[in-house]
């Protein structure tokens, strides 16, 4: 039987709770969308990186920089960290190397697991289809803002989770974060948009005339692009039949 | 408007999460179960302490000590934490200091907001109602087990929001883990015996053959005790008719 545990904020995960797992890390607004995204879009890889100078010491010709502090573009970045940027035709083939405030930090962190990918509402039924073919157990790190739990993060886990069930056929066993954000999901699943411009950051992205952009990253499973973490970059997964649960 | 967040388990909680509040403490299985069950038993007051040096210190003629450590109850103690214990006629008129785990420790740390109550699914409409008259913003302190979340403080979390908007007829303002709770509980109000039973607290408690004081602590709005913390005492509050919202 599959296990999953789910992390409520970034903060919290112990190097015990990634060792020898899968982590799955979420950050719906907006790293993790964006990044799907952006893959889905023909990007060839992304590397995460915790600082905003670490980034800017990867620039070169063909690896752009992109990300946010605090939702902001930062300043001499090529891109910030909204998807609508990161579906530029210019972007196809080329290497964005990425920090934000929440995601890429959880994503440096998870990165003691055995597997680390990217996943969001965007691509949860892949993200769910790849996590159960590494065949180890799972743990979902919601990035969360600031060492808090996010609404939007806590009820894609739920998300993953029931589409893992789907896959599966059989319930997971799950811990009590598991149980918890399983049942927020299905009592919100027909209307996860409302609840998620309901949320702080939800509110927050509306607030600065990002509507379009919470709507697009509530969207449900229309791209099948995982990000996988090989080495130190996201590259984009296609999932072999055989590997399929 | 109530403004209601949720702080997960008691290691999250800040001062800024507390000062000027509300704070609603939270520990299903077991302790704050057995402080409304002892109150409501007749018992004077109780003491929480976070040491077991601290509780041995106030142990006098007429003063019981009780608690436990991971779920035993601690050599010496006149008492455990099983909230049948604390049904006994000897402890009428009684003061109780009292050490667990998780509990008491959430309670002390509670204890920089303007007003602490202990809250259980026991107590829940009337802790719900305790909260609001104090007319001040609410803070729900689940105490989790070392450090983590526990499912059933969670779902309890989720239960009070519910009464409360029950009680004042409208929405309360949620921070995204009470939006987060409160979903949860909805979705499983109609079981949350079964859920509780399934949590990790629930099945270690089965195992060590506790099925009952699960089931008995899984009970909603069967006491209508509600412990306030008077200086270092938690006393059983009588809600005075015109403090009713």
């Amino acid at each position: 039987m599959c296990h999953i545990a789910v992390i409520p904020s970034v903060q919290e995960a112990s190097a015990d709770d990634l060792v020898g797992k899968t982590a799955v890390v979420i950050d719906v607004l907006r790293s993790t969308s964006t990044m799907i995204t952006a893959l889905a879009s023909g990007c060839a890889g992304i590397i995460p990186v915790e600082t905003v100078c670490q980034a800017k010491e990867l620039q070169t010709d063909g690896v752009y920089i992109g990300g946010e502090r605090n939702g902001r573009k930062i300043p001499g970045f090529d891109y910030g960290n909204s998807p609508f940027e990161y579906m530029s035709p210019e972007l196809r083939g080329k290497v964005v190397v990425m920090t934000t405030t929440n995601g890429t930090r959880a994503i440096q962190k998870a990165s003691r697991a055995s597997h680390v990918i990217a996943a969001a509402l965007l691509n949860g039924r892949a993200a769910a289809a790849r996590s159960l073919a590494f065949r180890r157990d799972i743990v979902i790190v919601c990035a969360g803002t600031k060492d808090r739990f996010s609404l939007e993060d806590g009820l894609c886990a739920g998300f993953l989770i029931h589409e893992i069930e789907r896959i599966t056929g059989e319930r997971p066993d799950l811990d009590d974060m598991g149980m918890a954000m399983r049942s927020a999901y299905l009592e919100v699943r027909d209307r996860i948009t409302e609840e998620i411009m309901a949320s702080r950051n939800g509110k927050r992205l509306i607030k600065a005339g990002l509507r379009e952009e919470v709507i697009y990253c509530s969207q449900a499973n229309v791209l099948d692009v995982v990000p996988v973490l090989e080495e130190d970059m996201l590259i984009a997964d296609v999932l072999k039949p055989e590997l399929l649960p």
